[in-house]
């Protein structure tokens, strides 16, 4: 970006998809000192963000310019899944090396409007600004949600039973892999398309906010978090949050064959990467237990998934596991059990 | 903050300030996936982002850790007042080296909430994250405006003066002071009062939140800038996005004394630092001629100021400065020309 002055830069990022005053609800978009938006009558303000750091949560070998845009999005997108929010904006604050090639900034921002447009969110805004560190992405995420329904992660009690709303690891295993395997003589990997789908869950992770909306709208959910630091961490989070105990049960957590392959053909647990992994974007929720059918069957409906993996328990503030062989595991919150 | 974890750091950084579930229009704070905030019914979403990066925008020899986090928050909030609007909720994305003390941090907080509370911000969220790199701190400012009255850049007309809401280039005088003068033997500073005043310019500027309510209430403004790049390039964005020419005098020009006479001092031109300096954050509009003295006299009344400096011409998309000589200069962009 050597001799490109600020606004040229912004203009070469965004003006592929300017004008934005078009899009559903914005009146000033990008080029002012703000933006201008709507937000629907009598609704509130959904409010997060998130930033991705190069080498702390990327590197340039296992994330493309387009999936690092993409991601940053996409885990900014998964707060508002996890409130039962609509996602309506974002901005975008980049900072870059003065020597970062204009095209790898675009390919970043091709990557975040990718994301966005796949869930109507309009870009208004953000920065960009040099560095003499690492590539450093932060986006904001503003959503909307009917006053008094935002699904908190407090919300958890007894009687609940404990759900995802999809398989959990692929995106640790992917990390796995792009971490460790060999490249080919271009540096360019050569995939299975088993180990491109776990590549995939890593690079491009998919927010959960239809799921996220219907259990909002179906007015039977509880507690509600989205899986960006592995099961244990989340579940121990509604568990502090909700004051109660979660237990979970190994038999009824579900595996996709591809981390069962992958997993078995390196000699790992795939129960490490589900529980530790992070990065899923799957939801985590609790529902009342003579709910949790019917919530299922609205979830088949629409062709989304519900697994029911565990409850809601009145013993210690923490999560436990009801391990295959019938042994009743703590779970610590960070990575410290191996299976 | 090596060994404290995430959730640890955000409660150390943020709990002195909790709950914030209080502060007005707050529903679900610090804590959750994302915040949950009331809008004003009616009102639109005014939506912007600034980021600081250490060795860019600030270096430890000019700015205390309260400096940047007050900065990091004015900068953004100057955003608003930028358009008119009234600043509600924020966000705060801290990009850190795990070997900075945790202190610092705490700093950098106390600072961010010292102007968000001057200003009625409520902090409802953000995300901290580590770095091999430089400290960054974003501030994404999340404001509300009446529908259809946010004053923009692109509303100068044929007919307008040109305003300035307080004098410019201390901010830019104290960065040069603070960079190019001799410390004591303790490494600290032992300015003048008046070398006082033009660091706290640059250390702690102060967003004219309320001017720019007045100038959108008044409805007589037109096109509305915040000097965050020096007058220069600030009248050069509402020329270019008006399609018009934007005349100042230099007579007109007021100057702080303090600058003046560090300036003289320094053998240097005042007028170099107004133009070119930058990180003022007053604002720059334009008033039909016929409606200037009314509206100077409405900020007469609440005690603050507003200069006419210049006026909208038929002229070549740009600027000039009619010198206090009687010469008309062209005046570019960036910082080409020398007084």
């Amino acid at each position: 970006v050597k001799g490109v002055d600020e606004f040229a830069l912004i203009r070469l990022l965004t003006e592929r998809k300017l004008p934005n005053e078009g899009q559903s609800g914005v009146f000033v978009g990008i080029g002012d000192d703000a933006a201008v938006a709507a937000v629907s009558p009598g609704f509130h303000l959904v409010l997060s963000c998130d930033t991705m750091v190069q080498e702390t949560h990327f590197k340039k070998t296992t994330m493309k310019c387009t999936d690092i845009g993409y991601k940053a999005m996409a885990s900014s997108i998964s707060d508002m899944a996890a409130m039962g929010a609509i996602p309506r904006y974002a901005l975008v604050s980049l900072s870059t090396h003065k020597e970062t090639p204009v095209q790898e900034l675009q390919e970043l921002y091709d990557g975040l409007y990718e994301c966005a447009e796949q869930f109507d969110v309009a870009v208004v805004g953000g920065d960009t600004t040099s560095t003499s560190g690492v590539l450093t992405v932060s986006v904001t995420i503003i959503g909307e949600v009917e006053p008094g329904k935002a699904l908190l992660r407090s919300a958890a009690r007894l009687g609940d039973v404990v759900f995802i709303t999809g398989c959990l690891g692929s995106s640790a295993a992917g990390l796995d892999y792009l971490l460790t395997q060999n490249r080919d003589a271009n540096g360019v990997l050569a995939p299975s398309i088993q180990i491109a789908q776990l590549m995939a869950a890593h690079q491009r992770p998919q927010p959960q906010v239809k799921a996220g909306r219907l259990l909002l709208q179906s007015g039977l959910c509880h507690a509600l978090n989205d899986i960006s630091d592995g099961l244990a961490s989340e579940a121990w989070e509604i568990a502090e949050a909700s004051g109660c105990g979660i237990r979970l049960q190994e038999k009824a957590i579900p595996i996709e064959p591809s981390l069962q392959a992958y997993a078995d053909e390196q000699g790992k647990q795939a129960m490490e990467w589900i529980m530790y992994g992070g990065e899923d974007y799957q939801l985590l929720g609790t529902v009342p237990a003579d709910q949790a059918a019917a919530l299922q069957a609205e979830f088949q409906q629409r062709g989304l998934c519900l697994y029911v993996i565990g409850e809601v328990t009145s013993g210690k503030t923490g999560v436990e596991l009801l391990r295959a062989d019938g042994v009743l595991l703590a779970i610590e919150k960070k990575g410290y059990n191996h299976f």
